[in-house]
């Protein structure tokens, strides 16, 4: 069946709205922990009750289950908090118990706190165990042609890759791990994924702005469902000439197509995007006019649901 | 002193967030009574206490303090909504109660229900009363010169304007009367306020989204303070050629200027727009690169404030 547009921002900004529907709301976090850290008194992100169970009794990590707080307990700087998360998320990888700690990736991911200063950081693949906000880059990148044409590379997920495979996905996205910046990601990105180079990048990419959901993980993305991922992309747009054609740089692209808007929005209806890329395409095509208010009729509630504000602290 | 990018958002995205204080914003909204409609159970704005009170015991109104609701009863149509709102606020005007009504504009605005249906029309001036969103559209005018530099045209609005007189601008800005479309609104703008030929407009107008937020009125936009006031704007860029110079087309601008992206940052940093135009100078910077994470720390934060999800339906 056909999705619209709404369906699509809907499929990956998941989590209610208090404004929306305030009884589901409330039903829904009151079901969750909060993550906290000591002397932090708000959440950092909401955790499974199933999965804060599994914290229970660790040294360093305290359950209010009258409040429903997990707290970070017993340490005060970065570093420390970093090492009590590492120790614990090492220690139930050895056991097995969480599917999602079996795609280990030995890249850390940032925490912030209200101030944006780091808090402490986390293996990427324990990050939605805690359902603290994470960060990527997603870039489109499309050419003009003379006629005015707009067309738009899209490349294909190869399908042996674990998450998501097959699907559609934008010319170069990727997730910032703590410590470097956005664009500096970005950059690297292009190279690895779309073999793009770094001058061309440094030169030609614009930054647009962010597009920020609030995703519950479903079995496309491999291991438990319904762990809460909150996140912000940070958007860049990339117009390039006509006779650059990027390339798949690593395994992870089968192949790229350049199509033309329609072609784009035939297979988004189909739903052969992934999720969140689908996200960055509709933000793509408000910013450029291709959606306007006069072709789609949930444009309003569509481009504040691509900018949520989301309930935790970000960079 | 200097006002930074996220003092402007909060000059102007005033209420209270529920995720970021729930005790704030719960404490805010119970102060409030929801306008409903008979048979349609949710909120299409909020209404003060003292606004409230001047509606009990008239025909047609029904307030119930308990749990702090005034709802139009006993009509069932779009048309006989609408004429309980239009007798009833014109009767205030006629007292003289209101300040806000003796700036009688003669203009209907739509209050949509969920389903997107149009409930009722109200009479611009009245809006603030009643706390329901109001439609508008505003369009950035801007020259690319051959070395790529970035120019703005920015008008000035006159110093006898009764709201917010001799700040600055966006190059066209207004309201969207009820039975008109966004796009069809914005044409007829631009040639009223900046001399604009229609073909121009119509060939060269690009949709790029929408910036929405909930605002409080203080003494600048006139009449009672403290008025709910969300709003959401339908954002347009217009490229003009080098040699079209916008001219004002009323008496309600004073002149135009063409700036840099500098003199406009100095103007906003300095307080001199109209607080919504500075939200849509922010959303223009953000779409072309101006402002990115690398030289505006809120920039996550100001993203998501620009496009709130408001709390009411919209169109």
């Amino acid at each position: 069946m056909s999705r619209s547009n709404l369906d699509l921002v809907n499929e990956c900004d998941r989590f209610p709205y208090y404004q929306v529907d305030t009884d589901l709301y409330a039903a829904s976090v009151s079901t969750y922990y909060e993550l906290r850290v000591q002397e932090h008194d708000y959440a950092l992100g909401y955790v499974l009750p199933s999965v804060a169970e599994i914290f229970r009794g660790l040294p360093n990590w305290e359950i209010d289950d009258q409040d429903r707080v997990l707290t970070i307990t017993g340490v005060s700087t970065t570093e420390q908090r970093s090492d009590v998360v590492m120790r614990t998320v090492l220690a139930m990888k050895k056991t097995g118990y969480f599917k999602v700690l079996e795609k280990w990736r030995d890249e850390l991911y940032p925490v912030y706190g209200k101030n944006k200063e780091l808090l402490f950081d986390v293996e990427r693949s324990a990050s939605p165990l805690l359902g603290v906000v994470t960060y990527g880059v997603h870039c489109t990148a499309y050419v003009k042609r003379e006629d005015d044409e707009l067309k738009i590379w899209i490349p294909r997920r190869a399908k042996t890759k674990q998450t998501y495979g097959g699907m559609l996905d934008n010319a170069v996205a990727g997730g910032i791990a703590s410590g470097e910046g956005p664009f500096e990601s970005l950059v690297r990105e292009c190279g690895e994924e779309a073999s793009l180079a770094e001058d061309l990048v440094r030169s030609r990419a614009k930054a647009c702005g962010t597009v920020t959901y609030f995703y519950i993980r479903d079995e496309r993305a491999g291991g438990e469902t319904g762990l809460l991922q909150p996140e912000c992309q940070y958007i860049y747009d990339i117009e390039l000439p006509e006779d650059v054609v990027p390339k798949p740089g690593d395994d992870e692209v089968e192949e790229f197509y350049l199509w033309t808007v329609g072609e784009v929005q035939e297979a988004m209806a189909k739903g052969e995007f992934k999720p969140n890329c689908a996200l960055v395409m509709l933000d793509f095509f408000i910013r450029h006019g291709v959606l306007t208010t006069e072709n789609e009729k949930d444009y309003v509630e569509i481009v504040s649901r691509l900018h949520r504000k989301l309930e935790f602290p970000t960079s």
